[in-house]
């Protein structure tokens, strides 16, 4: 027990922790008073927390620890680069070795002729980067007006002021300020909220119409970019209808509107390949942003990556006056970041991880499929290693009711009284589980996770709240 | 030579980086074309190029690598932690052992009552988030119209889209797009550049002027906060005039202004002490944010600090409905960077180093004040280990020359041939070495200095640039 071996009282650190820090998403009214489940020690697919209780971690720290928990390949290269060069400015023309190679490997990773690459130190900060780039870019091009950002309801892109202004979770609107005049919001793309009646393939032709109707509202002359995650991936795991992401292409091309793919969580692997917008979905965006997967989470770091069209068009005899790129961080390109990511890199390859995922994700979105015998289940969706399953409590209808808001936080109570995390959302179970995972692992998050859904619905009807619908 | 212990060819390195990395503050003109300088290895105050030239690091890293490179304390307790727990999300109510205690440390550390803490993984990031929270703040009370930010000309303060729209360094103003509606710049409080015949103390006093002027033109039901670093880092190492930040703090709270001390700079050592704004400087602001030298750089960290009066009004049974914090990040109080940080902090107050830069501080000052006898040489000003060599070209006036401008660069390359890094910035020569330097190292770095200027100056009077002027 990790607490034990290290003269810690679990109770004390929590003390700390509930008195000093002000966690991304807290709730105010609780602050102070809610215990926070303290996580101490992890590995492989392992975690366990302070006070010794040890879970299967079905959400890979969150969507991001792909190779596991406490590889060593990865903890050796983080001292060496540490110990050979800690840090350095990337500022101008100061480079250093590591940034330099891993730019080159993402390029060669990356479709078509995304070949240059700017650093950040989170998705948040990749995705404000391409926002800004995109400004920068149509600037250059004296064609000012162009700054508008169109994005989707459901989306999740970072916690900058810029970039959490294009969240379109409704329910993280709160308090804050947000850059409204800058962002629109198309109509979600969850086929499972669909009207009645509509069909898959009417709902897809109306969701390319929605982009297309919006950038003639705007006014393509307004209309810098369109972000989308292939998958929406907080906002409930959405893969969009068949053909969906490479027509929105095909219309932003038509209007000059720049494309920028968010892959902060669709890359490196959990899709089964190092990134997901070309091998998974068919498109060669303009510019793709990524995070998270990068270096399993090991060290913060993110990356925005151009396509040659861009940069040419702005640069060498190209460029204008003032041609000053005054974008990116003191932790650009960080060595040991960069040195964690090539060999994260490797070992993602070399280990034959993304094939293996290519095998899995298959065998456990098959295997969630079946939760759908659950009455409390209204919709299974996923693709690779990423999934959702969405409780209706009352009805399934357009929008979700109340009753089904709470019902995550319930299995997930069950599924860790199990020894299962998976990350709650209103109505929604997310599971991203690492990407080693084997089809046993599988089986078992999949049996924890029926038992949990059986143990709410049991606990529902307890309570007089729900009484499971008839099936015919 | 790091390139050939490590098989690599530097040239190809360098290669790498030209074709494939968009720097920070990138030269599009010059971009894919000019070579850069591949920093490949470390260790203390100095560090080695990949073509195994070696340079005394006179700036830190970026202000950052407070106790030198390569410090093995750090790189095992890196290595410890991730071996433990590399990751884990810290998204509601889940905590981290290293997190919670760094936020208690901080706090411990914090003037007054900034108890609360919330990570971020850059500086940008901090006051990214500390903006945000003040929006939050102010539309939590109903006073949704308090939103307009305050800040400085020749300030730094970010790269995200809202945090560069607070740069007040006229240079870096480009081709991007800036928040504009929401940010509004004092003028600069450098006395260099004061009117001449106005005396320090009338000008001290119009610069407090500036701000309450300001506030009551944007009228104060509109202003959020004020933001400000001590002392104006790279804008050119500006120590505002006497009793001016106390002045400022006092104008805030008869306003209802947050006061924002951006100590991303200025925090963990620079000027001797943990945090400048009270043990330096007598105020103690509702936010501080720091990044930097929390971790000496070695894996990136950012973190925003708050008064137990302001959260208290917006929590607990003061919270309105929906209360949610939804900001943050993924790496927000990330275990590895938060163990690195708490270790940092040991080695800063455990191995006295606060107390050595408290003695070495203003030696370096005294030291860099007696090159103002060179005539090319404008200004020198500072405080602790910060310090920046104005050079003049033409003549001293309110305004710097166009031929000033590309002074520093020339300096700098001199101090390169010579084994010194230094950070150049128009006409400005700015230095902020590690905090481990010892005076033989401060010696070193000034008389190098001293050189790099006068061979800079014989190199203007050879071209026939300038001509130093008679001293009587």
């Amino acid at each position: 027990m990790f607490a034990k071996h290290h003269n810690l009282d679990p109770a004390e650190i929590a003390q700390a922790d509930k008195r000093h820090v002000l966690h991304p998403w807290s709730d105010l009214k609780t602050m102070h008073t809610e215990d926070p489940l303290v996580m101490a020690e992890a590995k492989g697919i392992h975690i366990s927390d302070a006070e010794g209780n040890r879970y299967i971690d079905g959400i890979g720290g969150m969507w991001c620890v792909q190779v596991g928990y406490g590889r060593e390949e990865l903890i050796e290269t983080m001292a060496e680069q540490a110990r050979r060069l800690c840090y350095y400015t990337p500022f101008g023309a100061m480079a250093n070795v590591p940034a330099a190679q891993l730019a080159q490997a993402l390029a060669a990773r990356a479709p078509g002729d995304l070949n240059t690459v700017s650093f950040a130190t989170s998705g948040s900060g990749a995705v404000d980067s391409a926002i800004r780039f995109a400004h920068f870019y149509f600037n250059c091009l004296d064609q000012p007006s162009k700054r508008q950002v169109i994005v989707r309801m459901d989306s999740y892109h970072g916690s900058t002021y810029l970039t959490a202004s294009m969240n379109g979770k409704r329910r993280d609107w709160s308090q804050f300020d947000y850059a409204r005049e800058l962002v629109h919001f198309l109509p979600s793309v969850n086929a499972f909220r669909r009207p009645k009646g509509q069909s898959l393939e009417d709902f897809a032709n109306e969701k390319v119409a929605d982009l297309e109707a919006m950038i003639l509202e705007l006014g393509p002359e307004n209309v810098a970019c369109f972000v989308a995650e292939p998958i929406q991936a907080s906002g409930g795991v959405i893969v969009p209808p068949e053909m969906y992401l490479p027509r929105c292409l095909e219309i932003c091309r038509k209007y000059d509107v720049l494309y920028i793919s968010d892959e902060v969580v669709t890359a490196f692997g959990r899709l089964g390949h190092i990134f997901a917008s070309k091998d998974v979905f068919g498109i060669t965006p303009d510019i793709i942003t990524c995070a998270k997967g990068l270096t399993s989470g090991y060290i913060p770091m993110g990356a925005t990556i151009y396509s040659d069209r861009l940069i040419k068009a702005i640069s060498g005899e190209n460029a204008v006056d003032h041609p000053y790129f005054t974008n990116g961080f003191t932790y650009s390109g960080h060595p040991v970041a960069a040195a964690v990511a090539l060999k994260n890199l490797e070992i993602l390859e070399g280990d034959g991880i993304l094939e293996q995922v290519r095998d899995t994700g298959p065998y456990f979105q098959a295997g969630l499929q079946k939760l759908r015998e659950l009455p409390i289940v209204g919709d299974v969706r996923g693709m690779g290693l990423m999934a959702c399953v969405e409780c209706v409590v009352r009805k399934i209808g357009a929008e979700p009711g109340e009753a089904d808001m709470a019902v995550a936080a319930r299995v997930d109570a069950h599924a860790q009284e199990r020894g299962l995390i998976l990350r709650p959302f209103e109505s929604l179970c997310i599971l991203s589980p690492p990407l080693i995972v084997t089809k046993e692992d599988i089986d078992r998050i999949i049996s924890i996770l029926r038992d949990s859904l059986i143990a709410t619905q049991n606990d529902l009807i307890a309570e007089g709240i729900w009484s499971p619908p008839a099936r015919g």
